[in-house]
């Protein structure tokens, strides 16, 4: 039997219990939980089939009296001995994706992102549209090209035109980028016609992860009219590793931003669901900003909520981010595009002044989050390194 | 043994042989042929447990030449006497989405249809936007709320505002449309990190069906803009139950339009797939548009290799449909909102001037295509039927 050692001060103390999909040699990927620098096999731990899965999907889909009451029985069980053939250290295993996407949404919920990239892309007009602050604006992305924190990114290709130029040109994206969102998992969907209310935000969705929404800033320039972003998107889209449960996001819950106009009723909230998360983007090692998820100007209960009040269903998997996190200082913008103004200024990175990405940069976004007894929990790492364009 | 009537001039004949998803009282959903007015229970018939499956995606999984021998099984199964047991009148089975949608991709690709509706929609601009002509202008949908034929579909409630007013209210949408659609059911797909080049769409495309993408104006109008289209059309993407393989549409090819300027090169085709399919959209049982597929600008295989050009994978249960098919003629336009020039030019619809849906209205799509020796084939229909907003 082993008994977990918990370093003080750990990231991954009992306040956090994040939920993953991992693999060991000659096993299949299975569903294990992260306490302290150790991986918590739960198909073995806890003898249920429901963790012998290569997803998270089947555990989620039991709802969230389950996922109280698992968290409990682990709280209880990495609290005493645990079987050895259970507990791997998490530097010998490989993560896999966590969860099957069903539907992937991407909202535009920081209102500084939204607003710089306004200026960027319509320098001529009102940064914000007139229906931002009446609606979290989001589209729908590609769920097949999500993955998971660790996997390369080879460097799209595609159309590019740079204004000046009268017809565009096929070749490797020459703007390359990051967004650092937060995404939310929907644990438990909603059936086709019925709407899901502000309020049911917190017994639906079962987590949150890290996301970068890599994004091609030329190819997306030139495509995005007037249908939205497509191909400038759907390249690659990565997530952390471990699903931070929200039973874990209890004592990080703050107001959201006061919102003027008053929203429609549908997208009031009675509690609120911001949320004092901090990030930190690394670009080769070297810290580039520090966005604050507590700015956002929309909560995920109401994207949630927006999402579904035409009677679409939710499912299962569903995965829906935030949108690039900003806040209102430079070093606070979570892209590159807004971090370096467009690329007219460059950012130290290292010893070098950089803008866009080059072929064998690496990034890393982190976050914490207050657990609770003052305590701070980690969301993990999502992590990708750009390869050179396919041939 | 049962000999399957075929009556002279069935658009459901040998040269067809479209496959869907039956359930009969008492069996679970599987994998059937349409034959004549017959449904032959393929899992009964070949004895191929891939048929027994609730949707077509692990039987598309197993590639193109095993379509190919299927389908020459087929024409000799039904050519001769069939076990009883394995045929069904199709006026007595219940059909069922025939396949499990992976990534819904809705393109845009007739240039009348893009004209008209930056005509209604930027009425001080250029009709077509600069990219149009250079790229198959497309975006995600929901893949979620994709149903089957038949299903009916609930008026949504959303955001709406009119020009003339100051601030959106909240409520059932006022100018719910149609859009006479024609998709493509990816069978095989593609890693992540590799285009498909056109030359590929024959043996990785399985299939096509009818779709009706319900379209709800007013919302799309408000929120569309910067991110393209959302909640105006996740409520509800209607398909056909009946998938026509592609291996029936060979004496339907004809070249698309010329296309000028010359596409990039990872847009060219060696062969044409243009298609010669005829659209009837019946509105309350009326006749009212006949969309001509063959008007089309973008090709299915261009779609395809744009759609996987920046190395986005593509899966088998990838949906990806035409956009709205509208021809140069008025009453070949497949969406009300051209039909009626944004509800200015109401249509005849029985004895009444009608705009856009009401509460009880039905929609029936129907197509037909050539088929080898002078026969046409069917791809059945798509219909759905307007119930009251929610609440």
């Amino acid at each position: 039997m082993t008994l977990i050692d918990i370093p003080g001060g750990s990231l991954f103390g009992l306040d956090n219990l994040p939920y993953g999909v991992f693999s060991t040699p000659g096993t299949e990927p299975h569903v294990g939980v992260r306490v302290g620098e150790s991986v918590v096999d739960l198909a073995a731990a806890l003898g249920d089939e429901v963790f012998a899965q290569p997803t998270l999907n089947a555990f989620m889909a039991q709802g969230h009296a389950r996922w109280v009451r698992v968290r409990q029985q682990i709280t209880e069980l990495v609290s005493g001995d645990v079987p050895d053939a259970a507990v791997r250290p998490v530097a010998e295993v490989t993560m896999h994706l966590p969860i099957e996407v069903a539907d992937y949404v991407d909202f535009y919920a920081s209102e500084h992102h939204a607003s710089n990239l306004g200026r960027l892309f319509r320098p001529n007009a009102e940064p914000l549209m007139p229906n931002w602050k009446h609606l979290p604006v989001g589209y729908h992305g590609r769920s097949g090209t999500v993955v998971v924190s660790g996997t390369d990114v080879v460097r799209p290709s595609g159309q590019r035109k740079v204004p000046d130029e009268d017809v565009p040109t096929f070749g490797p994206c020459r703007r390359l980028d990051i967004e650092a969102e937060l995404g939310f998992v929907v644990g438990t969907g909603s059936e086709l016609g019925t709407a899901v209310p502000t309020e049911d935000f917190a017994t639906r969705v079962f987590g949150a992860v890290l996301v970068n929404d890599w994004s091609a800033r030329d190819i997306q320039a030139w495509e995005y009219v007037p249908l939205g972003p497509f191909l400038g998107k759907s390249f690659a889209t990565s997530i952390s590793a471990w699903v931070v449960p929200l039973l874990a996001l209890e004592a990080a819950r703050v107001p959201i931003p006061a919102q003027a106009p008053k929203p429609l009723p549908y997208l009031q909230e009675a509690e609120p669901w911001g949320l004092d998360i901090d990030l930190v983007v690394s670009w080769n090692g070297h810290e580039v900003a520090r966005p604050p998820y507590r700015e956002m100007y929309w909560s995920p209960a109401q994207m949630l909520a927006h999402m579904t009040v035409n009677g679409a269903t939710s499912r299962t998997g569903d995965l829906y981010a935030s949108g690039t996190i900003s806040g209102p200082e430079k070093d606070q913008r979570g892209a590159f595009i807004e971090l370096t103004w467009g690329g007219k200024e460059p950012v130290q990175v290292g010893g070098e002044q950089r803008t866009f990405l080059r072929d064998g940069d690496e990034v890393t976004i982190t976050a914490t989050a207050p657990g609770t007894n003052g305590t701070r929990i980690s969301f993990g790492e999502v992590n990708g390194r750009i390869l050179p364009a396919a041939g």
